[in-house]
């Protein structure tokens, strides 16, 4: 998917929201455990519940390998269950050498069909770039994280820019050479720093981890975040798919996700 | 695997070699394609060839997932084949938010009974501390990589220190916590920093990839890097499993493990 289509889909769905498939088989309903794929019949049934209301589903690759091979089973089925009109991401955070890099983008893109990838840039660019390589398809690089160790290394300082500041300034170089596929990932319990961030990188677009779970402010999200664009695909998880655990679970997740779309769409 | 366990293997076996089980279906012999399983034929004979040379081994995850469900099937297989005596790596290069990275840990830990998982320090601390929980299963840190984009970031000085510095720093602070579980990844090509990063980190475990196809010097690599533990596990890949594409591959990975060996054992 490119750019302008996310744009459009944002616009016409007045929303931002992603929707997180962590998807744990030990905190699924009791009556799926006796479905063929319990891991799937229960994404199925959240993507139905949710669709009207998301532009974008990250599975998060975690939660498919720690069930084993079958996990990823119930990855490629999910895959193959979203509509072709959302958008993907594989959030595995992957950096690695050029040759294992071109391996998990072939991974993701090819046998799984995803529009995109979370990356980690600590081994620069050369780890990045084979993601960047088909048009269409895109990395969003972590830039400034959700979680409390982000400040470890990611505030690191020359003097004149932090780490993550450098990532967004080289993420963008890298966008010019592959034109649209370089996001950022950009943590919703950041937002004190978020109005800071646009004017760094006006044109990407932010993925943004954090709300709910991890208590990100929503509105000021929105507000300092958006860009003409949208600019902004903005993640729930746990909020959404684990809203209610039981036989009515997917309805509880379509009426969360319902709340936040209309929570985003003044800002779309 | 404990420290000390690794230190006497090395001294056991005058080694330090890692072989790098990078297995890629489109690069194992024609005559092992009607296996039932020609990745793990692949690994089983690659093993059985260099088990008097090598005291490590590390699968590189993305040429397993690039396999499909059917990869991770091939991994258990190899891992479930190693003698409890070796050490192994599974070269993952995860890093993620504390919760997410429990799950990779479980995953590597338990479903595959690795004994360590190589970790990127992006996201600070709460992103390795999950790999590091139980006993004598480790995280290894990457500090300084073999690859040209290293210099993107790993190199970005606040004036007192650049960040794989502050990643070798912080790292050893973990390992205080959590006594002897925390490795770090140093690239082989990066010899000429070799010495100086062993006085910063003068007990760690060193996994150095780098030689061979990347142009790493074993030698210097050995003298720089080496410690009273050992301290060194150089991982060769390509150099090994693809010494010959022929009928011969196992004979010829043996023979190219045992050169290395030979090499590295007056180090150790």
């Amino acid at each position: 998917m490119f750019p302008d289509q996310l744009s459009s889909l944002i616009k016409a769905k007045s929303s931002f929201l992603c929707v997180g498939l962590d998807t744990d088989v030990r905190r699924i309903p009791e009556h799926l455990h006796s479905a063929p794929d319990p891991i799937f019949a229960f994404n199925k049934a959240i993507i139905d519940a949710t669709l009207p209301f998301a532009v974008a589903y990250k599975p998060n690759l975690a939660f498919y390998e720690a069930a084993g091979p079958k996990g990823w089973e119930s990855l490629k089925k999910t895959l193959d269950y979203l509509p072709k009109d959302v958008f993907t991401i594989a959030d595995a955070k992957r950096g690695d050498i050029g040759n294992t890099a071109k391996m998990y983008a072939k991974t993701f893109f090819e046998t799984y069909s995803f529009d995109s990838v979370t990356v980690s840039p600590y081994m620069g660019k050369d780890a990045v770039t084979p993601f960047l390589e088909q048009e269409g398809k895109w990395a969003f690089v972590l830039g400034l994280t959700s979680n409390a160790g982000a400040a470890d290394f990611q505030y690191h300082c020359d003097g004149k820019e932090m780490l993550y500041e450098r990532v967004l300034r080289m993420g963008q170089t890298w966008d010019n050479e592959y034109p649209g596929d370089v996001g950022f990932v950009v943590g919703a319990t950041k937002t004190n720093k978020m109005a800071e961030i646009r004017t760094q990188a006006p044109n990407s677009f932010f993925l943004v981890p954090g709300i709910g779970a991890q208590g990100g402010d929503l509105h000021a999200v929105c507000q300092h975040g958006v860009n003409s664009g949208g600019g902004l695909l903005i993640n729930s998880s746990r909020g959404i798919i684990y809203a209610s655990q039981g036989a009515n679970f997917a309805h509880a997740a379509g009426e969360a996700a319902a709340a936040l779309q209309q929570e985003m769409a003044p800002y779309t």
